[in-house]
This record gives structure tokens, C-alpha cells and sequence, in this order.
């Protein structure tokens, strides 16, 4: 199981905090806008005396609920085909154990949410990369680069849509081509839909599960935590209309015994959350999403892509060594007594070596502080000293810390 | 991955209903006493504005706190070894993963609990029975009978203590005699001590993490759910003393973000449960108990060995096949309209044909219901018209379901 890339820069943030210095956190992906007051007031208010165990697969109120909201989304599913989860985490965990053996195969486009890596590896199974390139956006790579990866061994594609770390949302001419090549070598897609509300520019989000011909082979994931701001809930949704896959998944489910109650109390709630939220909170991301990346391209040798989705941005930096240069803005750099904490992008990277040149920023912050890390990081391309230099590796790294 | 046993009976239940049968339910493990009112509070009262992730290992101030418990229960153990997980069910999963290779084997004492296979079967490792027996009201199985099991395959032994299903409390001498297996093999012991306050006949409650000697073996696995009647909070505990193991659980622990955050804030507030809750639940418990087994051993035939701990007995009945008992139970039996729904033992056992003869019954109901329960099932015992055959196989059962 490997460590986190961004925890690894943790006590390096602690220690620059500890000497005063301002930290502008661009590394995480835990929303900075407030919670649904409708969600909040639903648990403040429950009059429960005894906290019991709900149903493995979720309480029935919040799934039938909950199969409205999809319905409205043009996604036709019903409660008997939603499992909640103890977050999207759980879901994608339990989906892969319950659909791939050990030593089985999982396509996923680079770079990717690194858990993905770490569910897998629980489960057994082997991540395959297909590579997409942040001079294309990050769009779907060509379909002779899955072909060309598909074995006997391989049984799903992983598409997380819109993208974490890319922002890239999948267009459906692109959703179309996944269909052709999951129906051609009958595979599970798992569509990871976390930031299904985050789409920008007026664009319309397409669903995985809107793809016909695919009943057997879509797999929802889903989670409350982006959408409602609302991480520390832990509810997510397995969702699929296959209903062997289904009742394996229950049967994971039962095991765990049953999602969290206060949190399944919060989602169900959430789902009454006023329309005009998501209109504020899409045009405060998007107004920062401008920002950022505008800012990103003015400095020299940096090239950021305008992503349509979600609330992250790559960033191609004309440095060569990421984790390197990541934890030096915090050991090494300050800016009048400020510095930004970056994910470093090889973190997203299964290839190795790849994303030495990449980091992903989130926008979680308002957009004054965006700017002001924009200008930091600026000040700091001028005087870092190991542009073109590799050192990350662990002695090089070793050597850098113990200074 | 096996379905639960229990949960296959649950269509048979929901006919009986339909048909208007009342049903007491001592299959389940779901406490009916109230959770204590400052954990519901603290719940009703936060003021968070954004439900953050919290910290992988759980909050801080939980943490600190619950170490302070543990210390107050003769358990030395700092925040800095406790990592909070989402109910007990995660950190045995977790835990599991981190301590077993696939392949590798964990000795556990028969009758378990169901789901340790369900977690072992997740993490690819193989579940080695040792029988105990309800003759010796399941005491630890002699050191021979280990000491035969183990092989090179062998990492770790798991105990539950006070017992589910067997309410059997360890003593110390046989925990003295677990540690001097554990340490003869450099094997990790396991303890799941989520029934630990729920000890009867003033018998005290010994930890395994109050072995000496054992201090890289020892793993304890805790929740609230039973505790404060809070299953629905999905707040457990890993903790152990092996920093190796931490810190790869911890692993395991980031990759899935965070513990459920209501759930941690009723947690914490629980731990200033007033000491008179404990000292009526116990008495209650302790009440319900004693009629529970009284009764039982009265009817003829019945034998019910009184456990002292937890909230559960195991049953021997007159029957030689369990699962279709139970069954029998809910589809072609009533008195007086109402019948009982207990869980067969098979599903405890991983040993082909243990527990065919029988049952456990969990008293979480008053004790009017408990003693209506008792007569419910002397009188299905005078009539059921299966005792000595076995006809639990899936063609049997399909028959007899079609009848």
C-alpha cells in the first residue's frame, strides 16, 4: 500500500508553519464552501433516542429519494439499484472486489485520483494506464491506446468524470466511444461521478448511465462529499443496474453492516437543497477557475488547460522534478512570508517518471488568495535553482531534508 | 463472499408478518436501550458550517480523550495509537490487510462471528477454526488444540471477548495462555473487545492489551456501536502499540480519507456517558440474562450455558438441522399468532455440519419478551416435525420453500 504523495509533504508544511510562514493550501480537494443549511438544520433537528444500524444498503427514504434526483438528471435508475456507501471510497472499493479477481486487469486513463491505486491494490487487482496528455486538455485518450491494453485479464475501464486531478469533462461522442470498446470486450465501466455538478462554461454533463446498450456493464459511483460540501458525511452511492453485480456488492455491504445515520440523515436532507446553491457555488468556481488558470498562463513556461469541470486545474511547470520542487516551495521558498503547498502530479501517475513537469492546483480557495498564490508561485519559478534537475529519488531526497 | 445466514431468512420473516404473525426478533445484535442523551446532544448541538474531512486517524480531541478512557480501564495506550475507523467492521478489515499476505492463515475460535470470514475472504487470507464448545460454555480451547493449527501460514489468532455469539467472558489465565502461544509463534493476536463493558456477576474485564510482553501483538479492535447503543454512528478503533502496523494502517486509512464526522462528535461527547448509565444497562442486561437462561434450561431437552458477558447465548435445541428450524419457525409455525426469529448457528461455525443443533439468541428485548419468547419456543419445539432429520441442502430447502 503506498503512502500518499501529499501526506508525504505534510510535516514540511507544519514545519514552515511553525516558522510563521503563510501557507496557501492548493493541494487538497476538500470544498471551502459552506454546507447546505438544509443539510446541517436535518441533523440538528433529528429526534432520534436510539442510534441504530440502517439497512446495509442504505435507508429506504434516502435511496428512493435519491433515485428522484437522478431521474431528474436524466438518469433512469430506481432505489432497488442504489447502494449508499460509507463515501464514494467505499463504493469504488466494494465494486472492484466484488468485479475483478485477483490478478485481474482495470484500465484507467493517467493521470488519475491516486486512491484509485490503493483501492485496487486492496482488491488485488492490477492498474493498467492509458495516458492522456495535458497538451490535448486531457481528453479521452484514442480508442487504439485502450485496444491496445485490453488482454484476457482485463475486465473494466475506471473513468472519473468530471476528472479529478484533470478537470476534464468527458464529452458524449467520447462516452460513446467507451461504450463501443466496454460492449466490444464486454467489460464493467466505473464511472466516478463525484463532481457531476461542478460542469462550467454552460456545458451539460453526460452520464455514463445515460449510455444506452450498457446496462450490464455501467457501474455509478457517487458521493455527497463534493456536492454538498460535505466530506466528512462519508455517504456515497453504488449504483448499477446489473443486479448480480448488485447483490454481490450487498453482500459486501452487509459485512460492513450499514452506512453512517447522521450522514445518511444529512444527504437525504441535502437533496432538498435550493437550485439556486449550485448556481452560486458553479459561478464561484468558475469565477475562480478564470482566475487561476488565466493567471496561470501569464507567467513564463507554465501552461495550464481550461478545465471544464470539477475544482482542479493541471499545471505544466518548467521545472523537472515535481516533488522535488513541491516540497521546496515549503522547506526552502517564501514570498513576503507566504508559499503555496502544490500536489505534486506525480502522485496521479501510475507511469513512472511521468508528471515530473505537473502539479494540480484546487481552486478551494476565494479567488483574492488564488491570485496572491498565482504571484507566489510566480516569485517562486524565478529563483528555484533545480529547474532542470531529477533529484527525486530517496537518497537525493534524504540528503535535501536532512540540510 | 457467503451471504449472511441470518439475512437469508429475512424473506421467510416478511411473509410471516404479511400474514400478520408478531415476531420477537433474538436474532439480531442491535442493543433497543436508549443511547446515552449527552452523545445525542453534542450531535444536535454542533455548529459547523462545512462537514470537513477530519484527520485519517480521527480527530484529534476523540482521540485524546479515548485514550484517556482506555487509561482510566488499566489499557496504557496514547492518542498517537489509536487510529478511528468507521465502526469496528473497518478497523478488523483494515487491520486484517495490513497484518495478512493472501494465503496467509488467522486461527479463531469457533462459533465467531459471521463477518470475520466475510473480512478475512476481503483480504484474501484463510480463517482457521478452533473449536469451542458449548459443553465447556465455549471456554478457550485447550493450547494443544492451537498449537496443532499452526503452521508457517499462521499470522495471527483473533478472540472476541466477551464472545459473539458466545457471551463468554476470557479470564485471565486464559488470555496468559493466548499470550504464551502468540509469543512461542510471533504471531498477532487480535481481540475484539467491543462487548467490554458488558461483564455480569461482578466479574471483571481483562484486556489483552493488559498482557505484558506482548506490546508488538497485541491489536485492539473497538467501537462504540454496542457500547452506547450507537450502532449507527459507525465509529470503531484500531489500536495497537506496533508502530509498524499503525502506520500501514494508516495507509489503508488515508486511501478511504476519514472516519464519519457527526458520528466522532457523539463519540466524543459519549465518553462523559454518566457511570450510573453503565451501572443500569449492566443491571438490565444482567436481569434479561438471567430470565433468558433460566428459561431455556427449562424446557426439556434445551441446554444454555450461562454467559457471562456481552448480550448473547447460545442455544443446543432438540433439532439436528438449525438453518431449517429457523426457518420452519417463521414459515409453518405460530402460537398464538406470534413466533420468534432466532439466528442458526451454522453461520458461526466455519466447520461443515457444526452448529446444526444450535441457535443463538441475542437479548436485546425486554424481559416480558424474553419470556414470552422462551415459551413461544417450547411450544414450537413440542410440534416441530423435523428433530432428528437434516434436510439443510439447497434442493431440501428449495423443495420445502416451493411447498
Amino acid at each position: 500500500m503506498p503512502a500518499s504523495p501529499i501526506r508525504k509533504l505534510v510535516p514540511f508544511a507544519e514545519k514552515a508553519k511553525s516558522k510563521g510562514i503563510k501557507i496557501y493550501h492548493l493541494n487538497i480537494g476538500q470544498p471551502d464552501i459552506a454546507t447546505p443549511a438544509v443539510a446541517l438544520d436535518a441533523v440538528k433537528q433529528n429526534s432520534l433516542k436510539l442510534i441504530e444500524y440502517s439497512h446495509s444498503a442504505g435507508m429506504e427514504s434516502y435511496r428512493r429519494k435519491l433515485a428522484g434526483y437522478y431521474q431528474k438528471n436524466q438518469v433512469q435508475v430506481n432505489h432497488e439499484q442504489i447502494i449508499i456507501t460509507t463515501g464514494g471510497s467505499e463504493a469504488l472499493l466494494m465494486g472492484i472486489m466484488a468485479c475483478l479477481n485477483p490478478g485481474d486487469e482495470i484500465i484507467i486513463p493517467e493521470p488519475f485520483y491516486a486512491n484509485y491505486l490503493s483501492f485496487a491494490i486492496s482488491a488485488g487487482a492490477k492498474v493498467v494506464p492509458v495516458r492522456s496528455s495535458i497538451e490535448e486538455g486531457f481528453a479521452l485518450p484514442p480508442v487504439e491506446s485502450f485496444e491496445n491494453l485490453i488482454s484476457s485479464k482485463t475486465k473494466a475501464i475506471l473513468i472519473s468524470n468530471p476528472g479529478n486531478p484533470t478537470g476534464y469533462l468527458y464529452s458524449k461522442a467520447e462516452l460513446e466511444k467507451l461504450r463501443d470498446i466496454v460492449l466490444k470486450h464486454d467489460l464493467y465501466l466505473f464511472s466516478d461521478e463525484v463532481y457531476r455538478e461542478f460542469c462550467y462554461d454552460g456545458k451539460t454533463f453526460f452520464s455514463a448511465m445515460q449510455l444506452e446498450g450498457l446496462e450490464n456493464n455501467v457501474i455509478l459511483i457517487d458521493s455527497v462529499s463534493k456536492r454538498y460540501s460535505m466530506c466528512g458525511a462519508r455517504v456515497g452511492a453504488f449504483i448499477t443496474r446489473n443486479t448480480e453485480v448488485l447483490q454481490t456488492v450487498l453482500k459486501f455491504a452487509q459485512a460492513r453492516l450499514s452506512p453512517p445515520t447522521f450522514g445518511q440523515i444529512a444527504s437525504e436532507a441535502a437533496l432538498d437543497t435550493p437550485d439556486q446553491y449550485f448556481t452560486d457555488v458553479i459561478k464561484e468556481y468558475s469565477h475562480r477557475r478564470d482566475v487561476l488558470v488565466e493567471g496561470l498562463n501569464q507567467i513564463p513556461d507554465v501552461f495550464c488547460p481550461n478545465p471544464s469541470g470539477a475544482f482542479y486545474a493541471m499545471v505544466r511547470l518548467p521545472i523537472s522534478d515535481s516533488d522535488h520542487f513541491c516540497q521546496w516551495l515549503l522547506e526552502s521558498f517564501n514570498y513576503e512570508n507566504e508559499t503555496i503547498m502544490l500536489a505534486p502530479a506525480t502522485g496521479f501517475y501510475s507511469t513512472p517518471g511521468a508528471g515530473n513537469d505537473e502539479v494540480r492546483i484546487g481552486y478551494v480557495l476565494n479567488s483574492t488568495d488564488l491570485k496572491r498564490s498565482v504571484k507566489i508561485l510566480e516569485e517562486a519559478l524565478k529563483v528555484y535553482p533545480h529547474k532542470t534537475e531529477t533529484i527525486n529519488n530517496e537518497s537525493a531526497r534524504y540528503r535535501h531534508s536532512s540540510v
